[in-house]
């Protein structure tokens, strides 16, 4: 095993990977962008029509279900099922798990019929998929116990996937393994889509390196916390930073992102 | 009655209330991180199977036609009505009215159908739902006669609302006292979606002041119009001043945000 | 034939057109204050119940099939028609048209059932839609072929529309002239919906100039090649190009673009 962000990411710039998003209406515009920011390429489909189609285009799946609905969950599983199929490798951000049934029973749905590669969400959420007790409040997660090094171990052994539980610290696991990834910044919890951007980045670095999910999952963290470090250098608030963060993943410096990375 | 738009914004910023939002996909991260930024939190649901459940959480809904269809009518009647069960609060911006029959028509529907809290639009919008004339454009109002305050005061009336034209000058009903709002700024018609920002605002103050939606909407527009002159001060155009706008937002200071307010 | 982007910026700015967009969600806020910035009013309208009385609003019609699905096809297809029947022109965007074979149909409905005015999309795109060899990725045009200003020419007359065939440099065709436009920067390729942009951009000049299509293509791509330019000047990285490209669609100074468009 070797966590190499800044080596990740020069493979991801020079092969240009595709990165199929099935993902709610509020941050398609803002994972596209960060998703090319970094140097992969995005492409949103979400028709049943083409989704298997396009899937078989890409080094990576994302599906996230914040804004759901019974078509776009038949596509999600369509696609995911396709992947499957193809050996490519998907990512599950299962978006406010906990507030509504309906997105409990899709999220467990989805690891269901899916075999999902990386599932990255908040403490809420994942607590939720395991049964753990925990604070959703909407799609913000309040709370959830306070060892989320254990959850997100817990969460890898249950669901037999990469877990990758973002906040202040992220913890990623295998089910066996837990690496803890100290880096970003607290404005980028006042942009939405910050989550849903992390996702989009953990496939991006998944299809650079799809043979290491737990690896991949922490360089995809540790460099979006180290954009979220740069950007908040000049911000005056959540809007400048939201910019700022476009500016510092494209800058990304693979030379330097190693030494940077704050994983343990 | 009293209007203290710092005071709510000190609740607000202390309760952190969830403004459930069945909104358009243009400005769906918009409203978003508007919100976020003053200091609550958003969730986007349309699925009629979870609207009902969310709304149960919310302190607030707020339901935006502008890009509208039959599905999307049929969540935000369903989750008016189960707020209007529970006791939240409920915004409606009816954009558009007046452009097409399908949005004057929508509009008038959720009117009938659902109890509306406030009534947020432009003056075109508001002139066609209380039926006097008016030039509106596809979703930009030209013009709806000269006395924005009586249209206020007659829709509050005819509508059984609180309603919330705004315009250069804001006019706020319950149907007996009308209050104007002189703040904002021109440059907050360089940019989509502010309108609708407005409405979501709305829904803000209104979660942290359920009791007195005439001071909510006339406080909520005060406020937006206080970041949207501070988001003016160095702005070189529509987009520095759209960023500009979420810094000044979070920035927004309960202390000196009465004094600045020019209420009338 | 005369071509003069300022003229144009002047009617339109003057007239302030409606343009009715259909297009995809990634993009929607992004077009609609491209729109806005250049001085021309948006309208995003796709349900059926509405968008052949929207169209007949509109000074032009632009479709775009980015995230496309049976729905919204159908939409696109009743207010294509509504608008040749009114003689509003219609600008088609093909996104992805290749990468999948529900992109590559749907583009070809459209083109077989509604009079395009003009087709504006990247040579893979086009090469795919007049049956050349392409490569296309996602919805990114890879390499299609040498000859750029052939191919513009070639789907002209075989699509009979004025194409618009964007690049490093742009080529538009009526299927006799082909005229290059050499404006523009490589920071356009590093954000999301640059492309889409374009084509909402066309929409607005050819609602300003709608019976002289191959000049208003070529002056939209002139204009926004100029704000592109001016957007990079101080640009730090693709958020604040992005940011900056806003403020210079507004700014642009019609008397000054007619010196700076590099027409050929």
């Amino acid at each position: 095993m070797s966590v190499s962000p800044g080596t990740t990411l020069r493979v991801l710039r020079e092969r240009r990977p595709l990165v199929h998003q099935i993902t709610n209406y509020v941050v398609m515009n803002e994972t596209a962008n960060a998703t090319l920011a970094l140097g992969a390429l995005p492409v949103m489909a979400h028709a049943r029509e083409e989704v298997e189609e396009m899937v078989a285009l890409a080094g990576a799946l994302v599906l996230n279900i914040g804004t759901l609905s019974p078509p776009w969950v038949e596509a999600m599983l369509s696609a995911g099922r396709a992947a499957n199929e193809r050996g490519v490798p998907v990512v599950l951000d299962p978006v406010g798990a906990g507030a509504t049934t309906y997105r409990t029973d899709t999220a467990k749905q989805i690891l269901d019929r899916v075999r999902i590669t990386v599932l990255r969400a908040n403490a809420g959420e994942v607590a939720t998929l395991v049964g753990v007790e925990a604070e959703v409040r909407g799609v913000e997660s309040i709370g959830a116990g306070d060892e989320p090094g254990e959850l997100a171990r817990a969460a890898a052994r249950t669901l037999g996937v990469t877990a990758s539980v973002t906040g202040p610290v992220d913890h990623v696991s295998d089910g066996e393994t837990v690496l803890a990834v100290a880096n970003g910044h607290e404005l980028l919890a006042s942009v939405t889509g910050t989550g849903c951007m992390s996702s989009a980045l953990t496939g991006c670095f998944l299809a650079a390196k799809p043979d290491a999910p737990l690896e991949a999952a922490v360089e995809a963290l540790a460099a979006f916390g180290v954009a979220g470090e740069d950007a908040a250098r000049d911000a005056k608030g959540p809007g400048s930073f939201h910019v700022n963060l476009y500016d510092a993943l494209a800058a990304l410096d693979p030379d330097e992102l190693d030494g940077r990375a704050r994983v343990s």
